[in-house]
């Protein structure tokens, strides 16, 4: 396998020229009006696709990958989570690279199947069934037969959660490492009771977070590519410059997923310190200060909106490391 | 809102006798021969549904609740996700209580987004679409449309990661207060590695998963019905008698969701420590020694066996309680 995860994000920074990825997680009542009035109240999922499907068309050119959180398509069900995989398609048809933002954890053969479901290579597609033709409403599910999903419906990382130790973690290593794809692992999170648990100070003096930390660098050692970067990243919000040096320090191969720029309120100051000093090795991620920028800007086009917001987002993280 | 989820899962498990959950973990390499060869290599989704109905069919009897682990459904996309809340629907016609076990977590209108996938009553069914009659192959989705899933097809409680603390919980405590449902959140597991970050030893010499108990049992104060526990419930695998012991010290009004009988070997005395003195306030839980069973028992139908061995496992934990 010569596709590498961390070699490939690495080089599209490169290219697109900032460390950035932008959030996609729609909310039905923040669309832009005209699309929900042209769906209307009985297609909500309609909706949903012509709206995100604008937002990658207009991140695209600035934005090396995009994460998409599956919760805001699970709330459709089953016709949601197969617009997720569709979008996952239409980013990498758009040349982005795609953070599944799925935060699943469990065990044993279940962790298999998740990995099965999020990060492998799908089963070689089954010849179309016999039987009459396909045919019903227009918002008839694309993807319905599972066959119809193919490599390109994958994301090239996805986001787990820790909590179970290595082995809620070992199927999706063995998909990172056979399949070139990789891993954000929940390390520290930005919110405010975040504290309550990944907080907690371990006989060692040391946060939970910080001893995951070191267990994300031994677990990623083994996936470190050509760019000095190992497959197996971390989500790790700032809370103040000293907690990001502690947990820089005990992952320095790893690639930092930083949450919460932008409507979160986090500055360029702020996740300066996610950085390795030869400014690489972090990701910065906002969504609504993006993703709903034609809210504040009711005057142009919306697709536009949302591309100029990117734009910007991009100016602002890019001077970190230049 | 009158119904209380452990309510609820107390009286069902007065009637039915024992407090048995099976859980639904369909393996598409282990399902009944004759099943695999009926459906054949293009419509494994069909074979898995055949399979699960006739388990849940099985088990019904006998089994107060069953667990569907969404994870074996979510490997077939969007498709098998619509089967999993076909399941949770058939489950529920069957006069069985449904936890499904999906492990979420995040945080903020993440969170709100995945409680309303997985734990409200969905939105009002719209209007049928106009537009031409749906037709399309057997294996068609049913619940293609979202105003297909009606309350019977959401669970009476889910499990969760509590890895985020309260910002990551709330969402589904607040919908499990206004919908009468409930949470199972994780808090010790059966893994081997389970120790890696539940295990640490906090600085007042507690386990983190210790300490996790402590605020499931505060979370879950406001939730305790006239059984005298409360719908918020913990997934807690016995690490031997002592570290139970601890557990149910620091959780007297939480449910246990006690994994790992069975084919993960634990036995009868193993678990025992789980429940209250009074004998209730555990919920033993067992998948593949029984939803497997058939392969031991070539000579009767499949159905057959499967009801049997959930009947010995009923017996098996009932005499725990008696």
């Amino acid at each position: 396998m010569d596709r590498h995860f961390a070699d490939s994000l690495m080089a599209a920074i490169e290219e697109k020229g900032s460390p950035i990825c932008v959030g996609l997680d729609p909310r039905l009542d923040r669309l832009p009006a005209n699309i929900l009035t042209d769906y209307g109240p009985n297609d909500p999922l309609g909706a949903v696709r012509t709206y995100c499907m604008g937002v990658l068309q207009a991140v695209a050119p600035v934005a090396p990958i995009v994460k998409i959180n599956i919760a805001y398509f699970e709330v459709f069900f089953g016709a949601g989570v197969s617009l997720y995989y569709e979008l996952v398609h239409h980013a990498h048809e758009l040349g982005m690279l795609v953070i599944g933002d799925i935060k699943r954890a469990d065990v044993g053969h279940t962790a298999e199947m998740y990995a099965q479901a999020h990060l492998c290579d799908p089963p070689k597609s089954s010849p179309p069934k016999s039987g009459p033709p396909k045919c019903g409403p227009p918002d008839s599910d694309p993807l319905e037969s599972v066959s119809a999903i193919t490599p390109k419906h994958i994301p090239d990382a996805v986001t787990l959660n820790a909590y179970f130790g290595i082995d809620g973690l070992k199927p999706f290593i063995d998909a990172a490492e056979t399949f070139g794809r990789g891993l954000f692992l929940l390390v520290q999170t930005s919110n405010p009771s975040a504290v309550e648990v990944q907080g907690l100070r371990v006989h060692n003096g040391e946060t939970v977070c910080e001893h995951v930390a070191k267990r994300v660098e031994e677990w990623g050692s083994g996936l470190v590519g050509a760019s000095g970067y190992s497959s197996i990243g971390a989500v790790a919000a700032p809370h103040g410059a000293e907690s990001m040096r502690k947990l820089r320090d005990r992952m320095p191969h790893a690639i930092f997923l930083v949450p919460g720029f932008g409507a979160q309120g986090r500055t360029a100051e702020d996740v300066a310190p996610c950085f390795n000093s030869d400014g690489r090795g972090a990701l910065i991620a906002a969504s609504r200060s993006v993703i709903y920028a034609f809210e504040k800007d009711q005057a142009s086009d919306w697709v536009q909106s949302i591309g100029r917001a990117c734009r910007e987002f991009a100016d602002q993280v890019g001077v970190l490391v230049k």
